[in-house]
């Protein structure tokens, strides 16, 4: 039987063996097409968490579900806006009905523990809003022991990692779109997609406390990334992302009691 | 012609004239139905933006419409989780619709300048998504000049006003459910329904990075706050209010070009 | 403990001492904002039934949920039509996700009891959509116990009132849109909103026996008032508003069995 | 070519010639398939309105579309309520969606005067929703000059012959379901549907003004009649259907200017 | 008791006889208003089924419930494309909604044994989602006996009947949209319906294996066949709908142990 | 700028230059996750299209959008069924928005040209469908020249190819679920996930002309497979592969006229 810890490349029976009647936790990337700059690939916020989840689910003794690679729409002051080429979004509803649908089929094959992982922050309201429901439709067929985790990655980055990522002070999780995290990750993960030289070198962004709609993008940094990830090096990279791979994989251990 | 802003109190010959054409903004508040606590009453996530609403609309010439009294359902980690007796939530869609359908109505009214003024965290990207999909709608119907302004008002706290009202440090907007900032203003708008002899004084909530579905009641702290709001006063409940309201509506005047 | 029958003015821990585990009825009124003639206010059909549902649960121990605001679409016949600025409406759809959800979480809550109390005559087919969505869910959701009842406040006026009330002869309810029944009772209730010397003067509104789409607003009274309010007063008001008060609480105290 | 009204029994060439590029009217019967006691069948509410669509369309030149026959949920008050077996409903949503769509394929064909006939009553809003939902949809696809008139059949029967077949006393339209006014049309119809040795004589129905959810099936008359139809006759009902196809046809001709 | 196997026909109490507490199997016609070339009426994906069902009924003592008029839209491969006038389609999700709604309705009614008898190849995935739809819902209601049948009826023609009808080869069923097939049948149910003259005499439609939207018109024979109906005739509509008959009433009785 | 032709390996500056201005077509893979029987991976039917699209991509000069990696349900007949585990399936409507939303997004980036490549039958109908409300849509938002191809890879193998094959006789599309051809490809593409050591020797399934809902799962082969892949090679699967390449590069060449 494959070592994978990728439910796409198993045959059903060796899932179904994975899965060992429940015991097994499935990990679900959620992550999103969206402009990260011009250094940076559409695809950064489904190729960390894919990356996580297949670092994680190797520690725990998970599988990881095919990732969702299209997300919520982007926001101006936390992914640049939406109207960037490339940026290519779900409406709400849509992102909400296809998570839920998923869990739901998990629920189906008898997985009870489960853990979302949102690489996209505007995601997070409507993976939120798929975990209700879909508990909602699984009470509803008589299945009633689900456990859900709903997470986004950098969250689990430690206040001492971003004292030392961030030396010069950090600025947000919004601010951090495209910037030092992203771009390092993606330099550690997937070099060959970043092209460092395009790096902007703006400041970072400088939001109104509020929302504009239509967008208007003149007051987006038209780079679409809303700090610079000048400082970036894949071996920050690396340090974050075993930072999110091992406090992840504590947190699903406890809450899953494995 | 009265001289209330609240479009619910004018009859539609008044209200007609007092859009005089579209140049006038409706501020819209989205609140929610939502416990906080054994000292605050459940409507706190609505009275509060109304009353922002009420005396921003004075100040710049707007008009008011009736509150949404019951938003997205309220999530552990900002509102203390949906499983409390009093929180009456929606489901995401129902909220976007109905915010969605709200906006288009003003639109075909021939408003073309509204503020979203939201009082309850859960419901940002629900109303965001109504934002969006509302100007999709009017223009399907050929109304494209409708600017929206998507806030949630606690955002205009500025950095001074966050140093003196919370001397011995600011937990986080998330942690303020039914703590200082709000039993404050709740104080100075409607002191009648607060009852500080319940305030709780336990330490704030202290939270993992992600959420467990079905919530678990019992990490969450059982008074429903997530703070608490013993040093609230009036005094500081005005401060903040007053702040909330200049800031706004120097934001929508600029916004709106009024 | 306060005295209050507004649900959104109590503490959650209030409100659960006040449910009784379920005895106690909830009362929901459903209105609009909606052109009621030039010389009363957009709110009249939400604010009636506020107010009977107030004094209804003061007489029998109930609660009173938020109002539902905004209504289903007028209607010419029975609403003047939508056309009207001022008037703001929601798709059809939107009213019953609405109304659905909030029986819903009423039903978690633990309440049994409740009435849906109606105030604007298009809303009605759609709150009882809502009815019946709301049982299918909680049933699915294991809560088979939970009885509705369903109404609209004008249908309880006796026919000796009505002969009383309209000595002239009673045209229809859908013609008292903005006549002597809501102009009489806003008197009663919100004096200061109603513009009496605004009331309109002609002659009820004449209508085919069908409706068109779009709507033609030439053929509508352009006060928007579907007859005129002219003989209403405030002591009728409060005689039709006393035995709505009367009789819906004698129907309910008999449905709920209290 | 086939002198057929029924559009379903045209080949598509002859139904393009008799569009007569748009200035042909289409009517839609909406009906319902509900039980009207133990005489009469299932499809009253589908066979009535499209009998009467049949006739108007031969007198003003119009074609009729397929019948919808199936409707909204039988209510207790207008037809004894949704759990009688034999009562197929949709819910409001379906209805809405299946008329919008209807109209707007009538709309694409280059139709652009529809009568929507409806046959039972707890359709009217869900098809009223479908006008509306369905003349934003043309907008949306630059067709803006599509005219509908919405009707309930029953509502053309004029003052007179009221009169005339209710001679002790018209008890409403709600309480003849089932009653003299629809056995009687059926026995001028479809003699052969109609059992009239099983016709109910017991009195109307009494009903509270107000409805109960989930249904009580012992406060209405067992029978699924909510008067009797002892005093109908084919004479009557002929003498009823042809003022229906009179006097809507009538309106038609002026409506659509034919 | 009426003979008639059509449920729209029967009062409610037969019908509730002729249930037999759920031992009766109930089949539901689902076709389409499309249109089938220059010489074949717009309701065969209508007609046939119904007709079959009826047939059937008889045969197995089942009933028939109303037909569903409307279908999917039209696709150029297999029924010349939705672009014709008279071909009057439904979205895929209103479809969806109405089949599952009436399939839930039967269920309520006792109903345990249905088969859905598809009529338009387009619809088929569409009622397949009902079917899984309704099931899903009658389970959260506790209906788990339910058994559906799902067929397009087409598809029992055994191929000796194709060999026989088709002497010079079988193109595929979806060429023989209003071809020999439909043509033949439609000459033995409805010969009034079919104006032979008018059978298209073109070779059958070639198209590529993939299909352009918006669709191209002019890829498409005009006159809307996709294969010629010169060699139909009511001899062999006779015979195959015969078989139809039989082999459903087999497959019917053999799944429904009747 | 780096030769890749997946969107979401590009960073935005690079995709939008690569569009030009919308005359490079986007592909859209459109697969599934369903088990294939013990020897292949439950990727297979997003494996295969995504591959197609980008060896097809590389020859007209177009980019491929991410897969989508879940699909309808999966039919007995010919996937079958959607009762395995690993089968993770979403509900019709559910594909359709997805697919919707990401077609509008390509149209709002500016692209004209999209093949929608389906690798899994189930998935077709309702994908047209989200062809049929993108277009609809767009075309509200004022975009009337968006393109779009819809196509299942298979259809594209010719009859020789089918001829050399499957020497002893092609079974049919359907039955070729999870045999000779899905195996032959997938042993060119991913040889390391087949374990061609399971693949099953069973005869082919032998199904009724008919679906049972809900499925009888001991109808099916237990495999999962619906015929046997003992004869597949990769130079098969390379052989096939080949000709949908050019096949489809053909098509979307003289299609959007590259």
């Amino acid at each position: 039987m494959s070592e994978t810890v990728l439910i796409s490349e198993l045959p059903w029976t060796d899932y179904e063996k994975r899965l060992a009647k429940g015991r097994t936790p499935v990990l679900l990337p959620v992550g999103a097409l969206e402009q990260h700059g011009p250094h940076l690939p559409l695809n950064c916020d489904t190729v960390i968490p894919l990356a996580v989840c297949e670092a994680v689910a190797k520690r725990i003794g998970a599988l990881v579900a095919p990732p969702l690679e299209y997300g919520y729409k982007s926001q101006p002051r936390s992914g640049g806006g939406n109207h960037f080429p490339g940026t290519t979004s779900l409406d709400g509803n849509t992102l909400v009905l296809m998570t839920r649908d998923i869990i739901r089929e998990f629920g189906r094959h008898g997985v009870r523990k489960m853990a979302i992982v949102v690489g996209h922050t505007e995601n997070l309201m409507f993976t939120t809003e798929a975990c209700d429901l879909a508990l909602r439709d699984l009470k509803a067929q008589g299945i009633t022991d689900m456990k859900l985790i709903h997470l986004g990655y950098w969250e689990f980055m430690t206040e001492p990692t971003i004292g030392k990522v961030f030396p010069d002070g950090f600025p947000s999780w919004n601010l951090e779109h495209a910037g030092v995290m992203e771009t390092s990750v993606m330099l550690y993960l997937r070099k060959n997609l970043v092209d460092f030289g395009q790096v902007p070198k703006h400041p970072p962004a400088d939001f109104p406390p509020y929302d504009i709609h239509p967008v208007d993008p003149h007051r987006i940094p038209s780079s679409g990334a809303l700090s610079s990830g000048q400082t970036a090096t894949a071996e920050k990279g690396k340090y974050m992302f075993d930072e999110y791979v091992e406090t992840i994989a504590e947190a699903l251990k406890k809450e899953f009691a494995l």
